[in-house]
């Protein structure tokens, strides 16, 4: 099984989930009163969009990452990324239900919140054992230096620990949940899974300080296997 | 006509057909009970996601595994895959329709049922006129060995002959045709198409025993034909 | 502009529209009579669906093949390309339109036919120009012999007289016009757009008859262009 | 971070979102009025549909453009590709809203077409600051020449004092705005992102000259590394 296709269906997946999400944001049509008293009804929406957005965006970006440095995929690897799809496919179902409570508040909002921050919760830990068995299985193409596993897994921990935190708080505020899990996406823009690509924000920042076009690490990626 | 762009198109009916899946999750707007109360009052919704969704993911991994030991495509070949494909698009309608109907119980539960299982059928038997027409024509890469043929059509057989059971047990209990259906996805998870593909699974387990991060067949797979 | 990324695109718009097409067969919740009365009720609705499946996987398959020939992609053949991917976006909506109308008969199923006709025409017409313009600008990798180029314009040209005719008689009995692209649809299945493609069914052929594994034009294939 | 999965996440999102624009097209059921007066009623729509199907095809187009001439990927790219997907995938939801309030005219109108020309605007922004880090971080395959730098902003910058304009105009007349961006589209249609993209409509035009079916940049064009 080789890499390029299970990256092709995934990114389809990804970008049909990240492209349904906005489905959920259409208003009623007119003679429901006035379109921005309506617009400012559904504030709800709109945060769970921007935070679902950011959210499968930077877990596309992570997957990438990852998936550039694994050289043998089993059939145990496709599994468990078809296990994180199908958490990346719920969202936008867990979205639109939390922008429909949110807004009327009440213990079904909890509910609601919780439910939304459990399947990032999930995801987060299916992408874990995803990191998790590719690289005690020896899957990747550059061997991790022994200090560099623990590193990403205690980072890696800690946004984990942040979703069950929210899934938590959601009981007692789930519009502070809903921000918990906006500043995860935001903390997740800074931390990335390592393997090769855990080297490109230093790469880029040596890169523009010498101010060259040639970025150090281009001769490793002019190889054709990293072109995809 | 070349592999590539049957893949990706492919590869994009699948990706779109599982996304629009979870569609078919919303419950209603509030006002309209408790939330929880509404979740249970759809379980089988979510019961008919899980399943269409392992489906489409395991014949999405024996579409691929089939395609890679295609050398050549002909004109047949590209409808019998529109053929299956007619069927995996067809799915996302047949699971909202057993969701909506496995709930409310009585024969139309049955006649939902019986006619979600006869898509899977119609799939799997499409699969096998593919797998036949590929094995028969001579588009392999590597031709099978003669035992190797028998076994696969075999194994595969036993998942069709599921389906069509399937489809007698709708009329005696839908809820058993479902759970039939999820079974056999699981049993597909274990079993695949032959080709090359077919050892990919002990070629990992070998990988894995020989505790390198380089898989025996790792010279095979270097060509470019094959990283798509 | 290379060639790769307008096929993603493109096989990414087809996929989308092909399996949008699904979305329409709902059929109401239970309480609203049998469902296999529904369905029934709803004949039109997976008639237009399988017509309008065909004629996309066809276009698909014709989009390939023309491609496959083209060696330089200029702004011009993007904008066309566009132009030809305009009416593919469209076929869902006129089908769903088609669906909901035929069945009530009446003048307006008329017009919904002559529109799904129309659409038709217009797609066809401008995979035409598309056509016309790689052959006339050439931009081809191998120019056609000259007897070859009227061959396929005047069986193109059939295609299109028949979804013109298709308009024509939907306002006689817009059923009767469905049926035609069905069989326009078929048409097509055997008939394809020439260039290098053209040859792929004969080659087919010639494989099969002389039963190795390896088609007559697999080295023309081998180099890397063409493996996309 | 490489730039082929980058373009295939992108061209996912571009081909769902421009598809997804044509849901919107849906008619009411029979028993509404005759179909031509129903058609004839959304006009809105399918104006509106015409001019975003544009808009994101030509922002299509100029993404191809400048990634084409990128050489390397950092994470800030990745994010400011993120931002103008946000607003790609914002599209179908504010065509939607304009196509409803469009033919209703009054006040909510004018808001509809001010947030539909906003989220034109604002695509047009992420887009210059991925222009501008791109050019400026030397992220380029090849320097632009100095002169060349500013002739593309400024050219750039007026589509973006088009949508600018658009937004004052949608309190005056909504639907002049709508026509604007409409105007807008045609004018992207000639005008373009530079890099070495931007040579390709002159170069297309000295192929045409010289009447061959090589094109003057064929040569370089034929690296690997350009056929995608």
């Amino acid at each position: 099984m080789d890499r390029g296709r299970l990256e092709a269906f995934s990114d389809g997946v990804f970008a049909v989930a990240i492209t349904l999400l906005a489905l959920d944001l259409a208003v009623p049509e007119p003679g429901h009163g006035h379109l921005i008293t309506q617009l400012g009804d559904h504030w709800a929406s709109f945060a769970a969009f921007v935070v679902s957005f950011l959210t499968i965006g930077i877990i596309w970006v992570n997957h990438h990452t990852l998936f550039k440095n694994i050289a043998h995929i089993d059939r145990a690897l496709l599994f468990l990324n078809l296990l994180l799809l199908f958490f990346v496919v719920s969202i936008p179902f867990v979205t639109s239900t939390i922008a429909d409570y949110l807004q009327h508040g009440g213990p079904d909002a909890s509910v609601a919140a919780a439910i939304y921050e459990g399947v990032f919760l999930w995801m987060g830990l299916s992408f874990g054992v995803l990191f998790w068995w590719s690289i005690t299985r020896e899957h990747l193409k550059e061997a991790l230096p022994p200090g560099a596993v623990w590193s990403p897994i205690i980072r890696f921990g800690i946004g984990n620990i942040g979703y069950l935190t929210a899934v938590g708080v959601a009981f007692l505020s789930p519009g502070a949940a809903l921000l918990i899990s906006g500043l995860l996406a935001v903390y997740y823009m800074f931390e990335q899974t390592p393997g090769r690509g855990g080297s490109v924000g230093r790469d880029a920042g040596a890169a523009r300080d010498a101010g060259t076009g040639q970025e150090p690490g281009a001769g490793r990626d002019s190889g054709r296997g990293e072109d995809f």
